[in-house]
């Protein structure tokens, strides 16, 4: 394996995260209407969940992260090929987001902040979840059923990510 | 309408909750196991998704809900008898449930503190979203999908929330 590449990290927003998936935040939603005698604000269908393909259904958990250290080796991706994964975090800090099109390119890095959440599309090559500063947890909605929904592939090249 | 009743608000649990749907929190989950190489704890299936009967599909909203004051009026509950909807606070503040098995029974009244979420099960009786101290926003997953779903119901008492 050659000398590490350095992956450059850029602001998580919906246009640049579109060909991944979804950015689950209110700000810029498409849709927002006020609900419940005007006292709450409803920012409507802000990730496609795709769980129930071939006997799937979707399920809600808490992961519950520990911090990386950066600088941080990326090595390997994985996808879930039968269903979208949505993180969205239940605390305030930013955490890290590595994804690719295809394994054989180079990677996008995206850090999330201010609670923004992030649901991959089915397939999607993304790096396990990568907290920063503090053990924290994230909202999971994803796929159970039956068949193989992990994939996962080594890089052939050490990509670097650090802020 | 007669003077109002005092609801006993209690803390939320599991088991005080069960009637109405689940808790989605860490603490106690029944199922907890480690993933992604060691870094990361999935407390898994924390709550039941009904979202797809009769054509419907799971939605993930924001609700950004404007804090009550107390001691709070309640006067109407809502059910939702085609699906669930799942409700978990974005942030740190406290907020109030309050929910009846019969709409023509004493109403139910819930603290939910420490992050706690919660899923109402399809068709149960509940209050609209009440946040307490601060602006305050909600993951939300619920239905969307043809047919009505959304009954309300004027109650014959004007029950009193405090804490």
């Amino acid at each position: 394996m050659s000398a590490p590449v350095t992956l450059v990290v850029t602001p998580l927003t919906r246009d640049a995260f579109a060909p991944f998936g979804d950015v689950i935040e209110a700000a810029g939603a498409a849709t927002a209407y006020a609900i419940n005698a005007g006292t709450t604000t409803r920012f409507h269908d802000l990730a496609t969940i795709d769980a129930a393909r071939d006997g799937g259904r979707p399920v809600v958990s808490i992961f519950r992260a520990q911090p990386r250290e950066l600088p941080l080796h990326v090595r390997m991706l994985e996808r879930h090929p039968l269903g979208s994964q949505a993180f969205v975090p239940l605390g305030p800090q930013p955490y890290l987001i590595v994804v690719a099109e295809d394994p054989s390119l180079p990677p996008r890095a995206f850090l999330a902040r201010d609670g923004q959440g992030i649901n991959y599309r089915a397939g999607t090559w993304h790096h396990p979840l990568l907290a920063l500063h503090a053990v924290s947890d994230f909202l999971v909605i994803d796929r159970a059923g039956p068949g193989n929904n992990c994939d996962e592939v080594e890089l052939d090249t050490d990509y670097l990510v650090t802020l």
